[in-house]
């Protein structure tokens, strides 16, 4: 598994997130997939609301991260056919709800075994879910990201690190795409980063769509998952740092859906809805007249 | 040496950072600099300029976060009478050099000693800097630092958690101390910590002095030591998320060292350049005519 990983990490650093990765996601994740069936499941004790987790576990106890049992598709080749059919930027009669049950499922198998095959590491499975982000990212949209901007300004001239940047062209929208395998308090570093972007280019020309997989943590003794939230930090930030546009859950928190009801409001939707076929980032294109791929 | 952490962590949750947490600083200190004494020093290969740095090695050839041998004062009752004095809030006759010497030896014998008997452990390291760095600062203005300031805010209630604040009092300067043994990319926290404040405060009620240990980082195969340094975008921070008062290195970068001189200003220090008798704190209270103790 480790050997697809590191296939596949030259290979975006070859040729980036288009077509060119896919069979290698693919790979990865069927690998990921058998790795688990290897392994034994076993309950969590669930301290989040309505939600239930599981978990994988190795012959010497360790455990891989939870994962949401409603949300996990253990028939590999359904998901294997919309993931394919996702990066070919195609949601055509996939619904919201399979849309994030799909990369739910393809994400946490490949984060959740490789747990199981290595003790500390945690980067491997960070970037291995930025980079299904950015092909499903590239697939929808039909442009390619960048990880870096001009600015130019005065004295001031130079290259701005960022997340994923996608720009529309001239006059149209560009996203700002953070990706997490989980947030905490170090969010407030995507406001910021949006607060930079403002500042530097001005107010509205980027768009924030952070890419979250879960608020998920598991105390391994006692075998309990909570969710870690912080709506109420959320809301200061979103008023007094910078404005998100919308925040996409793999996994989503209920006390952050929550703050896309309440005014002033923080966009937060699972990554389904915000793909679907008349979802918000359809919306927002179709209101900008850009023709998805 | 886990011991004495624990006792002093009960202490400091009891009593806070004043003068019921002196002995056990101490303690901490001491047991320190002799569990150092007990193992090998070793040289490592600075790529810092005009830095040279050592590390202390076990048998078992695991070794500690690097030292900086230009500020470490190996005769400990020294450092340890200097340290007694600087809590009792008196920095009379000892110049900047000899308090951030001082101080810089207190912490990094902690760290590089617990570096060396636990192998996974940074939390800890962490905390003890924070009560250090907490315990100075209290004796240093004689008032106690609090976590979490209310809001009150239209229909907006609540506490907002944050890192040290010293509040002088009506009319008088607050103080914002986030607390970081290096930052790194994380610097921009303490920003957006920063434009929440003055968001929810309003701008210049509350000053940030972030207190950092130190940037370096070693690589333990090449035993080679870098600092890694932002200096571009530290800029870009200060001039579109908000305004940081005064960094305070306890083991100083240059690059960053250096921005304290362009236009416009990230104002920087040393620790000791901060808080000497006659330096950047001493002035700032004179001109709000704030008596230290």
């Amino acid at each position: 598994m480790k050997d697809v990983f590191e296939t596949l990490k030259k290979q975006v650093n070859r040729v980036g997130f288009g077509a060119g990765i896919h069979d290698l996601l693919f790979t990865a994740y069927q690998a990921s997939a058998a790795t688990l069936k290897k392994h034994n499941r076993v309950n969590l004790d669930s301290k989040v609301d309505r939600k239930s987790y599981t978990s994988f576990e190795t012959k010497g106890k360790r455990l891989s991260r939870p994962i949401n049992t409603e949300l996990f598709h253990d028939d590999d080749r359904a998901v294997a056919r919309l993931l394919r059919q996702l990066l070919k930027g195609d949601r055509g009669g996939i619904c919201a709800d399979d849309i994030t049950r799909t990369l739910y499922t393809v994400a946490i198998s490949f984060c959740a075994a490789r747990d199981l095959t290595s003790d500390r590491d945690r980067k491997t499975q960070g970037t291995f879910f930025e980079y299904l982000c950015g092909a499903v990212m590239e697939a929808t949209l039909g442009i390619s990201p960048v990880r870096k901007l001009p600015v130019l300004n005065l004295d001031l001239k130079g290259d701005l690190p960022t997340d994923l940047v996608f720009d529309l062209g001239n006059e149209k929208p560009k996203f700002h795409l953070p990706v997490k395998t989980s947030t905490r308090e170090r969010i407030i570093q995507v406001w910021a980063h949006q607060r930079v972007l403002d500042g530097v280019y001005g107010v509205g020309r980027f768009l924030a769509i952070p890419l979250v997989l879960t608020e998920t943590k598991l105390d391994t003794r006692r075998r309990e998952v909570v969710e870690i939230c912080l709506p109420w930090q959320w809301r200061l930030y979103q008023m007094h740092i910078a404005s998100l546009w919308n925040v996409c859950y793999f996994d989503i928190p209920e006390p952050y859906r929550m703050l896309d009801t309440v005014f002033p409001r923080v966009g937060v939707s699972t990554v389904g809805e915000f793909l679907a076929e008349k979802g918000r980032l359809h919306k927002l294109l179709q209101a900008h007249s850009v023709t998805a791929p």
